[in-house]
């Protein structure tokens, strides 16, 4: 026994996650009296919205993935570890991660899980090989060694048919991501690449966008979709509706439209079709009586965000599910905002009984192509330049550190006035290994199933 | 038998190699009436002497790699190819290269070899695992991520042993590239990263300069050695001379010290002790009676950079040893102006006697941190800061596009007057799997070899 007082131990946060919901949470919680962990897997907040521009030569990775650490070194208060989260125990309030032989057990009493979701192929894991998705810095730039790789391999072949594979491309998916990354190929070969080949010409690529529902950017209305399809298909991009991809290999792939099956040569493979939640969104609910993941492995949230039974345990982001919340950059910061501002009050004392999270729509939009993109903000809906000139604005403004303003701007002043792309340079893995490292990786997907 | 006139071919030129020597070789080539092929087995051509920047974090890889093709955009008379080069054949006057399942023969009249130079381990190539060199962007791509993953790694463990050896950098060789490299992960220590993690402190790194000669920067003279040397020091570096790497493992490397072998532990290992020169230069020389390599594979050339017996066969950059021209982009840029001047004046018969290649030294410099520089022009050598301007200028001139100038300058104002650095972002594919790749690669080193 000793006399000493015990000081009195500081509240502990702990985040999961440096996405939009994992930093804003850290964010809010600089001026709070508690001590704060962000525990991630990567050292950068990926600027998502952004990384299509990284996959098509736009923009380089460091524009939209500053260090996590660097960003929130003045959060005197957080401490930000690398890591992959192994377990959360919501009972004995831990969560525990790994880095390389080292594993630690941090504990919490408050928790904010905003650790995202990855792509999704419903099932069929082996075709993300073939098809990688635009999720992770990784994945971007493995996308564009494929996408400029196929138009060097194009120009070296004397056969015809693989000629035309190689200059076939075709994404996935008509959410905003596939728009983008579609339009963005489409102006690669029009105008970028246009006249530095000898053999092919990069303007006659096929580029394709592939959707199971009958329009482009379902959630966005007909009215929209139409407008996005339009203008995709006015620069060169065909837009496949009402079409199923049924199987994916190297050397193309197999959809199933109106009813018949058919197949698509190609080099290129984009998938961008669907999200999964990180696992560890039914590792919590497995510990929460009543609390269920929905389909896409989503939590269903009560309506202060959190799990039944753990009012001090919020879920956020594209982690979460709550009816008429996107998976999108505002649904993750409103909930980052509105979980810390529970944690704040409470530890105040100033709180009642709390109110439920009420997401604010500010509206969602999506570029189509240069000087063009579709907007909906409430019932408002418009599209074209001033759509666009509203996507440059909003983007700027969220992107992270004013360096990284000044180049995206200018970058994006190169690209769309000019036709110039100062990202365009690939790794040397990808060029010559390229079947043998997807088949291999294939396989071991395939071994996982079976 | 036709009637038909033939229509005469146009004299035809084969560059191997997209570096300093290659690309320049094509430019100079622009309006003579040949037609060129470029055959390189990157799509870029790298700015090697900022390579070392783009490992530590200060520039993107776009800067200093623009896409060979669209440099060579507007050179109607040169195709550029992807591919590596299987053989070339003097006799028959063809070049074989290889890209994915396609194999092209071109044929020349002249031909310019370009191939240049990889990093030599002495005949220890399993060290590669474990010391990468910084020859290509995957190499300064995968340093970016031990530097920066190091850091991340010390932060987590709860072994103090174990933290000091992933806060300890060694670089092997005090030649340019390794002088600039272990300054620039001393400043990213000590400016960039202080303050951003809470258990370490980056401050405390411990960064090694290892060189086997007895001065650092041996080719610049003794004074400006040591004034590199003090300066380096002064930044907190220990520079060890006189030290022969004998080892290197995973866990750091052994050395011999005034004939004393020592251990020193350390997670990141960077090697820049010696160069090996394309084995299409032993491939050459055995063509040609007479030719020789010398010992670090370099052609020995006649007095025109032609081997013996072939006019038309230039070697010209990293790739050829001729005494008193150092492995630097300039002796490259010389010796492609050389080459294509003889090919485009016997071209229009005006050509007598070639005279033979005189190479203009015009000096040589170093950084070695922010603010100071080693220069040497001619008999004149001077440090500090008016070396580091001179430095800035040059490198400005030569970086290729004028966007790449304005982002350099822009984030080099950053770096060097602020702390910041705008590429941190570092891949997964290292920070959770590093000791089992590192450690896999090292056996298929070892495999080779046994």
């Amino acid at each position: 026994m000793t006399d000493e007082p015990i000081a009195p131990r500081r509240h502990r946060v702990v985040i999961i996650g440096s996405g939009f919901g994992g930093l804003f949470a850290a964010k809010h919680l600089k001026r709070a009296d508690v001590d704060v962990t962000l525990i991630a897997k990567t050292t950068h907040h990926l600027f998502q919205p952004l990384l299509y521009q990284v996959a098509t030569g736009i923009l380089s990775v460091g524009e939209i993935a500053p260090a996590t650490r660097i960003i929130l070194r003045k959060n005197k208060n957080a401490e930000v570890l690398l890591g992959d989260v192994a377990g959360i125990d919501l009972e004995n309030k831990t969560v525990t991660s790994k880095l390389l032989d080292w594993e630690r057990v941090t504990p919490f009493d408050s928790l904010i899980v905003a650790a995202g979701a990855q792509q999704s192929y419903f099932g069929n894991d082996h075709f993300e090989a073939f098809a990688p998705g635009m999720k992770t810095v990784d994945d971007a730039l493995e996308l564009r060694g494929r996408i400029l790789g196929a138009f060097e391999a194009a120009e070296v072949t004397t056969s015809e048919a693989e000629r035309k594979r190689r200059l076939t491309f075709v994404v996935v998916g008509a959410g905003p991501t596939g728009v983008e990354v579609v339009g963005q190929i489409a102006e690669l070969a029009d105008r970028t690449l246009a006249g530095a080949f000898r053999t092919i010409d990069p303007t006659e690529a096929r580029v394709i966008l592939v959707e199971a529902a009958p329009a482009v950017l379902p959630p966005m209305g007909p009215k929209l979709g139409l407008k996005a399809q339009r203008r995709l298909e006015r620069i060169g991009v065909e837009v496949k509706l009402n079409t199923m991809v049924t199987d994916v290999d190297y050397m193309g792939l197999t959809v199933k439209e109106d009813g018949e099956e058919k197949r698509i040569e190609c080099a290129v493979k984009v998938w961008s079709a669907g999200v999964q939640a990180s696992p560890l969104g039914k590792l919590i609910a497995e510990q929460s009586d009543g609390t269920e993941v929905d389909r896409a492995g989503r939590v269903i949230v009560e309506p202060d965000l959190t799990v039944k039974g753990h009012p001090n345990v919020f879920v956020i982001g594209d982690l979460m599910s709550v009816p008429g919340v996107p998976g999108m950059a505002q649904g993750a910061i409103q909930g980052a905002v509105y979980a810390t501002k529970q944690i704040k009050s409470e530890l105040k004392g100033s709180a009642g009984e709390r109110k439920p999270f009420k997401y604010l729509n500010k509206g969602s939009m999506a570029t189509v192509s240069r000087f063009s993109a579709v907007c909906q903000i409430g019932k408002i809906e418009f599209g074209g330049f001033l759509a666009w000139l509203a996507w440059l604005g909003l983007h700027l403004y969220y992107l992270v550190g004013s360096r990284n303003r000044i180049v995206a701007v200018y970058s994006w002043f190169i690209t769309f006035l000019g036709r110039g792309r100062s990202q365009l340079a690939i790794t040397e893995r990808w060029v010559f290994a390229r079947r043998a490292i997807e088949e291999s990786r294939e396989q071991s997907a395939q071994k996982a199933i079976g």
